[in-house]
């Protein structure tokens, strides 16, 4: 019941993912039961036993404050998914709901993993070599080294099992190159890197993201969330541009190069890292193609075993971290 | 001396000022007497005695050590440069250099206004409504929120002098709309822009950047610095990807309104706002048309007065921030 236009976007998301990924997943369907079926009553010809419906009556509005919104509204399509994943009838949960609803409700619900500090969100930004998964994307606005320590954990056990990566190689976000460029936070957090055994290859500047030079992206929530909406905006704005050029000239130019690289509803929703259980929290204003690709998400996370491969290495991270 | 293909980058984009920019100014070239010579000798036909040449036989790299590379090369273009306008023979100074070596020499010789507690950089960002200040873009990695108020006043004044806008819509940079949001620092800076004087028109996210929701945008440093450095990348990225298929296409497309939102060379160099004059800092891989429209904002600096604006503002200022 999360986009601008639930749940149209989210019924049809399910059924291009039933249809087009892989995988020998089920999809509940969390929310309004009438307003479900008739919205799929509007796909002709489609009927699955892979798709069912959970009743939720409620509705947490973007606007509404996150914490007392969960707290209040036990009915509302994100606490009853949540909770359908605690009682361990549902692997995964997937909502372009309120982000900090989603949040609030995965950390009182799912808990964090035993020695996880800090959750964090990570988001895979598309860059010129491929995707790569940035954290925290807005879950943290003050960070400690030692958290920003453990979020490359994070990220790395996310491209291992996500992205296909053996190795990823870590970077943290800074304004210069050198060990010593930042504030106080981010030359002890470079120190920490380097002595932690994870693949880092260094501070990378704002100029390196999208040229590709790392395959996860440590920062804070502040930098992070800033970078993320700027990012969606000059994609959507340039890409807004051109189809209006495209449109207007008739040419028959190929931009999918451009197109691929600037669209993020590629990568689907952003994983809310190191609570028991799997969050994918996607965007109000999510297409199909968006949605489909983040319950993929959800469904490849679980069959890789993600949240156990954290928790196993969080809680050997403990010295260090 | 400072362009990576220096100094033909800086003579042509000087002979492009003269040429090209309304205004009464002179230009000093500072650098290797010779080589600037030999430069000009390119350019047949033109002669002005508009331009003159003051030999500086040192060069800063880059890669030097700011503070000290200042200390120690007496005889270099930046620092010889920033001395002629310290001894008042030149009314303002631009350099593609070091941007630490500048920034070290612009505050070690023109020291910071009275009652500035930090001088801070602006960069004028391009958005779709055309330029906009962000600052500070990289001189202080943490700031306070009296700071980061000093820097909305100085983003204002820039703005009416330099940007013709009379009441600027000043905004802070922050991970929400309301007051509450971001961290300690933001909600404090909130406050106080909030009682202000200024046309402070809340926070913006980095969604509404590229929206030109904003003429002024304050961020401390380190968010600043990466948010530049990555929109320059994403910019050269796309406008490098669209170049590329418009060449092989051989189609009669216009994709001037993409270009010139992605395209910052535009607005030339970044000021540093608040020391006791006119310095401007360009990119390294600047080319001869943001030297032209840097050595322009600083024309048009000295012209308009900026710094006793600035002066003035920032005196009187003192009981507030």
């Amino acid at each position: 019941m999360g986009t601008d236009e639930a749940p149209a976007i989210e019924v049809a998301g399910a059924i291009r993912a039933i249809r087009e990924l892989e995988g020998d997943f089920h999809i509940v369907l969390v929310g309004d039961e009438e307003l479900i079926r008739a919205e799929l009553g509007r796909h002709e010809g489609f009927s699955s036993n892979r798709l069912s419906i959970h009743h939720a009556p409620e509705r947490i509005d973007p606007r509404e404050s996150p914490a007392s919104a969960v707290r209040r509204k036990r009915q509302s399509s994100i606490v009853i998914g949540m909770k359908l994943q605690q009682d361990g009838d549902v692997d995964a949960f997937v909502s372009a709901g309120s982000t900090g609803a989603v949040m609030a409700a995965s950390l009182f619900t799912l808990r964090p993993l035993p020695g996880v500090h800090r959750p964090a969100i990570g988001t895979v930004l598309p860059t010129a070599k491929g995707p790569a998964l940035m954290l925290d994307a807005g879950a943290n606005v003050d960070c400690k080294p030692s958290q920003l320590v453990q979020f490359a954990f994070l990220g790395k056990i996310y491209a291992q099992d996500l992205m296909g990566l053996p190795n990823p190689r870590i970077a943290l976000l800074n304004i210069g190159e050198e060990p010593e460029k930042g504030d106080e936070v981010s030359v002890e957090t470079h120190r920490l890197l380097l002595a932690s055994g994870l693949n880092f290859i260094g501070n990378v500047e704002g100029r390196d993201i999208i040229r590709g030079e790392c395959d996860v992206l440590v920062c804070d929530g502040f930098v992070g969330n800033v970078l993320l909406k700027f990012y969606e905006s000059v994609a959507e704005f340039t890409i807004g541009l051109l189809r209006k050029q495209l449109a207007d000239s008739h040419a028959d130019l190929n931009f999918d190069e451009v197109f691929k690289v600037l669209d993020y509803s590629e990568y689907g929703g952003a994983p809310l890292l190191g609570v028991n259980g799997v969050s994918i929290i996607c965007h109000g204003q999510s297409n199909t193609k968006a949605i489909r690709n983040a319950l993929g998400v959800a469904a490849q996370a679980v069959a890789s075993g993600m949240v156990g491969h954290i928790a196993r290495e969080l809680s050997q991270d403990q010295g260090t971290a």
